[in-house]
């Protein structure tokens, strides 16, 4: 046994509450090292009568190590507990201290969880792994109101820029709704549509106003109404790292300097405020000039922000919050940022905008969930750069999931492209059999999968500001045959549950190859899914249960022999299989 | 390399800002494995004009593993990072996902620390490190007011027992101040002191007041001032996990059932209140129906107990809280708890009672520190069980440096006895050597060390009761021999700040053997301490710069030769040594 892989720390990812009665434990082994773990749990005032062992399964694996996992109920919400690990040759027991060949004789240097308290409990919206998320700029999906078009308005369609502007705005939403629903979405992330003078809005001029380009709170209490009507959720971005320059506390700042009043409203480093050889005199967004820094510490911005945060659910019903450069801000800024969306809507869905492993913000006390880049990047290296084969990307998905806690994992953000990045079928090259299998599993998988606006009828786009074109309305000029694959990809999630909440079992992940198939399971529904990521034809081949099988894009049915289902996917080919009734 | 061995993660004690500009990084390798870590860093807006690799140096290792460490300044107080691995045969370069051989082509996929928010930064009481702390059990240290003695009171001196009285109180210790002064003591921990039924008050009745027995609320402000005049600073013991079964909103539930308006205020699991087979029917500290688990989530209790934190320190001027049964309240509370008491008074010192690994305490939003029993259970195995040789004794704390970072260490609460374990003497086996050895480490590390009332004079107890004890008064049955050995230790780790918070290298620490040495450094002040954990004489020889050293407690100098310093120390012999002038 490899004891120096051995990993376990109290509570994080490796011993949380899932809910008010239920712990999971995890604990970290050598890949294939270890056979057996046992959790050795019980009460720590009553350790003798109550002590047990309980079998620990893999959860999940990555490139280097087996993750195990156990749930365990404890009649009175607390638990110490060890490990006992096994191979063929050994038996091992950890404690919180150190590897011991005997059996601890008793509890006192043990692990322990001393008490599940509701109140540390991650909680995320319920809502939320049903939600099939749509992302929305603002500025460029429909100009529904010609009245409210900025002066320098282009023609639509035109070649986006940074500092140009179409004229999309929230009435264009509301007239499109249509297309929203027929695609089966439940959820619309809008990048900013307070008042802002760029045409992205993440400098914010005024917290309190719709950008009058996008209309006014009327226009948006409209928007959601006809949302809510729906089934459709919305989500607005809160960008309070930074506000932009023309924001009036800076403004004074920028007049009167030091003898400003909301002088400590920013981080000043040096007056006057300036730009010396690129770099600003006072602390900003990377180092951009327009987007100051905001003192989410002082106690004036933090109730004029929270005031904020609260006025927009009370006032218009929105249904949460995704957070502008999240990580930037102070943790304390966002504990009492969860308790007051949460008191006002404890339904909210908090998200952060994070690129990095994020488990500082994932514990319940901070943010629901991340907009998930790394498993972006994972499915990208896989289905795009070829940098990942099968069993690396199966690795890359074991070790995101062994970093969260479950719940987190199951609102994780899922995006495959976003206003940040290129667009999906841009990164595949135009190969609309990539981005379909790319998003094949961005549907398959736990979290909220989120379409950037556009992508389901072909649209192509660089980096910014060409990912940020005008919305395709035009039928003849969109691709029709990807929208009702989208649609039909909505669709097969929403019919199975299992690929929204089941656990996840990789049966194929190719080592310096391209095939994948893994099994959601919930309860008792099983779904298979089998993945092609090759150019040529390939043929699969999975034990499983039951004998015969349907696959939910073509309604074919497929049979097993002899216990194993063997499945020919052409080029970029997949298969999402359900037992047939 | 074994790369299963290293270990980072974001944020905790693996990267954290030890003050408004400074982060600490760590990493974590096999023993012995690797040669040269760098930690490779840079502004993640301006990656490649600040990219650099910044040499890691090996802070300490426990009995699997070094742990290497680097501090860095970064000038805009964010900082993109990854690891650079070295050894005879190889380079690896370390990112958030992966190992690899290459240096990665830019910055993307390595660690980040967002920003140094200040409200993030975990910032301890300064004072904590430079204080020697005195734990005082009221009831047993002195009567110095027969008046407000409980009516069945016993003679000073007698058995005790765990439901008898003997009239300690707070005019006593006020009597006694002198006693404390004369050792050096700097800090006073009481075990509760507001008005209970028991002995030790932990089953609180009434929060608000003092114990009768114990004197009023005067007594206290008046003994409060005559610590701090006496530069002596003062703890209480908040019981905040439970009540008493007296405690007025305990009792109304305990009469009115269901109908109380106090219902929620606590645990009940079923009505009526009452023990069935040894359980009671509502949550409580263990099993214990004298102590109901207090609702700390609730609104109401919450408020009422925040007051309470915040009018001990108002009214009579405390210098902090010490927390009972801390880890079994919830997290949410503690927060709230640490923001008031440190709006009121930003010095106060948090101290949580946790007898295990803390780490989700210590990260700057709950407590300053814990009370150390692993440090305790360490060096008890070393120096008076015996189960761990010298090099285990210092894996044991080097395996506790790593777990926090370094601010928690330096106000770490360094006990080797209390209330709640048998006295260190009777540990000891009544063998004084041994007792002096522990003490010696526990005065010559970092953190804030505590002596149990009465040890200094050679008092001795099995666990609870017997090591609460009436305090011997009695010159005659005295050890003070004893304690001027205590107050030479305490005078000697004040006439050195290398002691409180110099880094610590171990220069011997024999496997298999009893042979203990370290230097512990502090910019240009090195001290060294030699600890001999044997029957026998024994010889200890350290490389040293310097060549002559003076004994910090006989005086007599020792000269070193040929850049080694040999020192011969009698059967539990130890040294401080510091460079002779």
């Amino acid at each position: 046994m490899l004891l120096e892989a051995v990993y376990h720390r109290p509570k994080l990812n490796w011993a949380y509450a899932y809910d008010q009665e239920t712990i999971h434990l995890r604990l970290r082994t050598k890949k294939n090292d270890i056979t057996e773990v046992y959790a050795w749990t019980g009460d720590k005032y009553d350790w003798s009568s109550t002590q047990e062992l309980v079998p620990m399964e893999k959860m999940i694996s990555d490139s280097m190590f087996d993750y195990w996992e156990c749930t365990a109920k404890p009649l009175f919400r607390r638990m110490r507990y060890g490990f006992l690990l096994k191979d063929e040759t050994e038996s091992i027991w950890m404690t919180e201290n150190d590897f011991q060949k005997e059996r601890p004789k008793n509890s006192d240097r043990l692990f322990d969880f001393p008490f599940i308290n509701p109140a540390d409990v991650f909680t995320v919206p319920a809502w939320v792994k049903d939600t099939v998320f749509y992302q929305i700029f603002p500025e460029r999906f429909a100009n529904g109101d010609p009245s409210n078009d900025p002066e320098n308005v282009l023609p639509w369609g035109g070649k986006p820029e940074r500092d140009n502007f179409f004229g999309g705005d929230l009435q264009g939403v509301i007239d499109h709704l249509d297309h929203l629903s027929e695609l089966g979405i439940t959820g619309i992330y809008f990048t900013p549509i307070f008042a802002a003078t760029t045409n992205h809005k993440y400098d914010t001029e005024d917290y309190m106003k719709i950008d009058p380009h996008f209309g006014d709170t009327d226009t948006l209490k409209r928007l959601v109404k006809a949302c809510h009507d729906r089934g459709i959720r919305v989500l607005l971005d809160a960008v309070f790292n930074h506000s932009g320059r023309t924001f009036s506390p800076f403004v004074d700042v920028r007049e009167k300097g030091e003898q400003s009043n909301y002088k400590d409203w920013f981080h000043i480093r040096e007056y006057p405020l300036e730009v010396r050889d690129g770099i600003p005199t006072y602390d900003t967004f990377g180092f951009e000039p327009l987007m100051p820094k905001l003192n989410t510490e002082h106690p004036e911005v933090k109730e004029y922000l929270l005031k904020v945060a609260e006025y927009w659910i009370k006032e218009v019903g929105i249904d949460g919050w995704r957070l502008d450069v999240a990580n930037e801000v102070d943790h304390q800024f966002w504990r009492d940022f969860r308790r007051v969306v949460k008191a006002v809507n404890p339904d909210a869905y908090i998200l952060g905008e994070i690129w990095h492993e994020s488990s500082p913000w994932l514990q319940g006390d901070q943010f629901d969930a991340v907009m998930n880049y790394p498993f972006t990047e994972a499915v990208l290296d896989f289905v795009v750069r070829g940098t990942l084969d099968a069993q690396g990307f199966a690795n890359a998905i074991g070790k995101q999931m062994s970093r969260y806690p479950l719940q987190a994992t199951e609102v994780a953000f899922n995006l495959l492209d976003s206003h940040d990045t290129a667009r999906l079928l841009t990164l595949c090259e135009d190969n609309k059999n990539k981005m379909r299998l790319a998003a094949l599993f961005q549907f398959t998988y736990s979290g909220t999968p989120c379409i950037y606006y556009g992508d389901e009828v072909g649209m192509d786009g660089a980096n910014d500001p060409d990912c940020r074109k005008c919305m395709e309305w035009d039928p003849e000029k969109q691709d029709l045959q990807l929208f009702e694959f989208y649609k039909k990809l909505i669709q097969v999630r929403a019919d199975h549950p299992a690929l929204r909440t089941g656990s996840l079992q990789f049966l194929i992940a190719e080592r310096e190859g391209t095939k994948l198939a893994y099994e959601r399971r919930l309860d008792d529904e099983s779904v298979l899914v089998l993945l092609n990521n090759d150019s040529t034809t390939q043929t699969l081949s999975v034990p499983v249960e039951e004998k015969a099988w349907t696959d939910a894009f073509t309604g074919s049915t497929w049979k097993a022999q002899r216990g194993k289902l063997t499945v020919k996917l052409a080029p970029y080919g997949y298969a999402v299989l359900y037992p047939a009734e």
